[in-house]
């Protein structure tokens, strides 16, 4: 099952896909007579769990059921307006480690023993087709990051590594535009994270069952067409349990919540000479299996 | 004008004190002929700007208007479910950097250059008497912190310093309540600072033409009755035009977004020998003007 969620006159639309182009709106064809309140997002549907997608998936069957063409779509981010912040994981990929040493002029290091976790404000997240702006006057070091993003699908507090995928609703991908000075002038990196329109997310999200269960995926990120990231998601050191076991401790998971699992190399401030994103650029932002999210730098 | 948030059969309600003991219920008593949408609790009211603050003006002079007694209310977070995490700024008073270098074993270090922002998780909210679980699963070095709270009420982005007392609605006071191993063993501190039901908040909140401009106000808090910090706000290192000015760079600052101001010296790890909060122990966090947040460590 893959999921969108779109524009329509009356708000946000959860859309199913039941080919590879086309879609059955689920909004506009949630039954009335259902005990599951109508989704209008994605955190919606992962919170109503299997009840939820079998109602999905019959709306979907039924052949009187409009289809919609996913080209037509105004798309939103999965998530328009996340209820709390994108939780995020640092230094995940070992690669991305020691480029960030190197950039820095700093010794090899241990690598991290626990997951860092840091998050992105819910006023960052949109759409794959938007602009992100330069934030000229907040950065002169704006960079990209391609993460597999997972939804989380059943709320639970102090998850088993061995019970951890039972709560992954499905999977996303985000690009997680840093600004790398604040990043670093502020300590604690939630400043240099958190600009403005510095979360793009989606296009899709493909359900749990679509992908299984240990993701090793294809990961890239594309600036202007030129390679600039490409490694496989089973090259994390946190895997996707490790994650959700660290994080659920002493805290609750809720569905709807995002979670971004880290970056591989290839990000522009490690590249030699730095590169910082301009106003022009074209971000495409690649997983095998979950599309391309696609955005430009604007000016501001 | 002072505010608080209470529990009624129908949900959160908004009551703005008439004098020290009694207020009027502002969530019942709204006209329904009102422009502004009935507020539920402080970020609403915040929302509504000065138009909402002359309804509940007139609401409290109505002569017919009934009044509450506080302490009969069910007393709930002045924002039970902030719409998005709570910002909040590491290491602001020179006496509690002192003290977190001293416990760690490592030499004197400048002052921060920029304020370290990070987030807590909205669902670490709770109200004045509820209980902090002890989270003897997760963290064995539970830790309290007492920090102003400021209540933006005025959306804006690059915020310059002159400006930035127009954006404040109002103050509260907020308990940072951390695992400190955790807070260290994640690098970024978020995780330390997320745990459920760590983010006492209140009891009411304050607005900013009672307190001013620059706020001076003595800070305290109590283990069981023993005096652990007292410092002033004024003693921050970046007082609260410098937060805003530098935390809204980039990123809009929305009505109800919380900002917890940093924590001076006092707290239990930088102790000889360190102690931790255990099952029982009542923190009082007091904040002169602001009143008393008490809450107490319950196991889990």
């Amino acid at each position: 099952m893959k999921f969108a969620t779109f524009s329509m006159t009356d708000g946000p639309h959860l859309g199913l896909f039941v080919d590879d182009h086309q879609l059955v709106d689920l909004t506009a064809g949630w039954p009335a007579s259902s005990q599951a309140t109508t989704p209008r997002d994605v955190a919606d549907m992962a919170a109503l769990g299997a009840d939820g997608l079998a109602v999905a998936n019959d709306i979907a069957k039924a052949a009187t059921t409009p289809r919609l063409d996913f080209k037509g779509l105004a798309l939103l981010a999965p998530i328009p307006r996340p209820r709390r912040n994108v939780f995020c994981v640092g230094r995940n990929y070992k690669d991305h480690i020691d480029e960030g040493l190197r950039a820095q002029g700093l010794a090899p290091k241990p690598l991290p023993e626990a997951p860092e976790f840091f998050t992105k404000s819910p006023a960052a997240v949109v759409a794959h087709g938007d602009t992100v702006p330069v934030h000229a006057n907040a950065t002169q070091r704006l960079d990209y990051e391609v993460e597999l993003a997972v939804i989380i699908g059943r709320r639970g507090v102090n998850i088993q590594r061995s019970q951890a995928m039972d709560h992954v609703f499905g999977y996303t991908i985000a690009n997680d535009v840093t600004g790398r000075d604040l990043q670093r002038r502020h300590g604690q990196w939630f400043k240099g994270k958190s600009l403005d329109r510095s979360c793009p997310l989606g296009p899709i999200v493909v359900h749990h069952s679509v992908v299984g269960d240990s993701p090793d995926l294809a990961i890239r990120m594309r600036i202007n067409g030129e390679l600039r990231q490409d490694s496989r998601t089973s090259r994390m050191i946190f895997d996707i349990p490790a994650i959700i076991e660290q994080l659920s401790l002493g805290m609750a998971l809720e569905p709807g919540d995002i979670i971004a699992t880290g970056t591989p190399s290839g990000v522009g401030y490690a590249m030699e000479p730095p590169r910082a994103l301009a106003v022009g650029d074209r971000m495409e932002a690649e997983i095998d299996g979950l599309g391309t999210l696609a955005n430009v730098i604007a000016a501001d």
